[in-house]
């Protein structure tokens, strides 16, 4: 009995791939190129918010720091967090952060060598450096926004590459 | 000797205790309130892929439903994704969507009872919705954008309520 | 504009709490009280392994102990693993195993003071406990089968006491 | 002393080796093949739970698409919670279920080019997507049962093709 | 025979729970009373790196800063880490260093009301503190010794405070 | 406008990849090689809890049994818990101890093939291993020290072998 279960199961399974249901996508037939993506973020923020993360002078500790560790962590964390992520292996990763008058710009670049890209790592890192810097600064201004988290930069895979116009 | 050195550093933290480094802020004597908080965001799609999301006619499977799961689960990974944010007993957790022509508007609320808010909490989950929905949609749009994540209203706690204006 | 958009999303959410979408229940006006949660699980295998277990001859280390510990583990991330499940602080843990025949007889006790149960912390531990011991021994034995994981008895909370007939 | 101590334990280490104590075992010198695990779960549920599920009816949402995506994380997650998995990078994972009279059948298939198996992911996310089902049912029916899990099939590695019988 | 089993079975536990098989502690009736832990740890360095250091000159970044985010992560992720640990809520963390010649002496700081002590998050914190601080500077010095791992103070709960002599 | 600031954006990263901000060292260019780490650490116990640890009398269960398998999840979770650890794949992980008249004496060894080294992994397999002899010690000696977390060992790579003298 458990035969028949199985064949119907399999072909059942068969049937659905077909079809639109929930999957990781296959890569196991994609070739291994190194890949890079840079994405971005923005925080807005009140100017006097701005100069208080550049001095340091936060009551939480030092922002920027902070959020490029968490950043940092995130892109690792990635496959763990977005659901259909396929985990594959970070070799650099960077974040940077320009201060302009109303905002906290955030620059992260992944890399690494894999049938798939780091899009998402890069974008998650920006979102969750963002969110750290929200965190970070809610005691000082309750009015924060986070917005324009983006893909600027993507090379490698079949694809080829793509630049944000 | 370990004595000295144990007086010293005593001496160096309290010292430290009263300037701005890195910490996550003392809420022990803060009072357990119920509270809630509400956040936002907003993924700027094309207008076909935004009906395919509609139709459930996206190659990796319902997106909506995915980016709901994967927000629940950021909820409560929030602690361990945000540096400084204490872990607190979320009590319950909503995700609603309202398709438009060009976006996915995400509302997220929070609630528990606890000594701080849950405002990361619900700006978290309504994050790695976004980031949910670009990584199912990508294939489809190139461009896609995440932006206005941001609290919408807060209740509960010694400030009271906050509703953006 | 923003105004509005909030206007209408926060009806939309309201309206969507009416209905049957995807929501970690609400249990902020639940009572805590003490709640105690036992399930089990089996996992059959050929007796010719449930000696080696007993006897502490499984190539791969002691296999209880380890199922003990990962078990223990899981009750733990139950939160993270199950999407609704809410986290709850977890005041005991404890795994039993019976050697029999042909079968490792599973028995996990999760207590706590909670506004909910700890169904599925046991569950969970109980299939993890099972998992890895499949793991262990898989080398030894290809046909294994985990079977009958279930909730044995539950107290506490206003449903009352259940004992599985 | 620091010398003598480490050759004792070093030596030491090396008479373990030769013994049964618990370790990850040594792939090291294994060849990486494609390699794909299919293992199946059942949830016994009331007949008009079943159909609940069916229509999208149950309370706290769409129980299948939780249990597919918590099934997909749970694969990913699988070195985290089996002591002694090797982590392995999955290329794809997919979950199919099917709704019996007393049932749900679920079917996970995982794929990736590993020096090991997939057959504890698949495993893993077969037992979490059972969980998944019962925390999202158990209000409705106090008696699920989850059983047979258990792996269909093997492909890839040194022992080849295993399907069961 | 079901029940049969599970009278046994429950038994079985009953018996052990009078040994010494390996359990997380029940706390129950314990009282939740307002506790607090010091621990230390130290990171034994070249003269010359602990100058790169204190510049903040070292090649992979901001050496301190690093090690204080990925302690307070580690106080969090202590229940996850330590098996035996139970979950309790944190509600104070901080982590202090010092520059001696030859060493960063690390001081961490955990606070909360709970029904046991916070010592195993201090003493998780310091050692993590202590690892990132190795990570980070072993290009530069291969010789790193982590050394005096241990609690300083303990206060709250039924055995009262405890100063380490 | 975009243009522009992603323009200026990617300067600044590109500058400051120049200097000394954080980030996870690029090692994409470094070549996959079998690589080895053996690490130490040694917890100071009171003889007569070393005792109790031999003869497996501790009141929380099997000490050694759960800080191996602790061990060997930290392994694992190394990546996580240090900032800027690459995710590199283990293909082997064993712990061994050694008790000795005032002291449990812990030697790890990690192996795999990659890019860059395990000592990290072996060395926070260590520190976990000594904590969980802690947890599960502190109630029979309050004065426990955790000392010497150092590599002993490590192959592969351009750097050669190094062998602590």
């Amino acid at each position: 009995m458990t035969d028949v279960w199985y064949q119907n199961s399999i072909e059942c399974l068969a049937l659905k791939e077909g079809s639109e249901h929930m999957q990781m996508v296959d890569i196991s037939t994609k070739e291994v190129t190194e890949r890079e993506a840079v994405a971005q973020g923005r925080v807005f923020l009140k100017a006097t918010v701005i100069k208080l993360i550049k001095d340091k002078k936060t009551p939480k500790g030092d922002v920027l720091e902070a959020a490029k560790i968490a950043g940092i962590f995130a892109a690792k964390k990635t496959p763990e967090i977005i659901p259909l992520c396929h985990p594959i292996p970070i070799t650099s990763m960077g974040i940077a952060f320009t201060l302009k008058k109303d905002q906290v710009h955030i620059i992260t670049t992944v890399k690494g060598q894999a049938k798939t890209g780091f899009e998402m790592e890069a974008l998650t890192a920006a979102s969750v450096a963002a969110l750290t810097i929200y965190d970070m600064c809610k005691p000082l201004d309750k009015d924060i926004v986070i917005s324009e988290i983006k893909l600027l930069k993507k090379t490698g895979g079949k694809s080829g590459t793509y630049v944000r116009k």
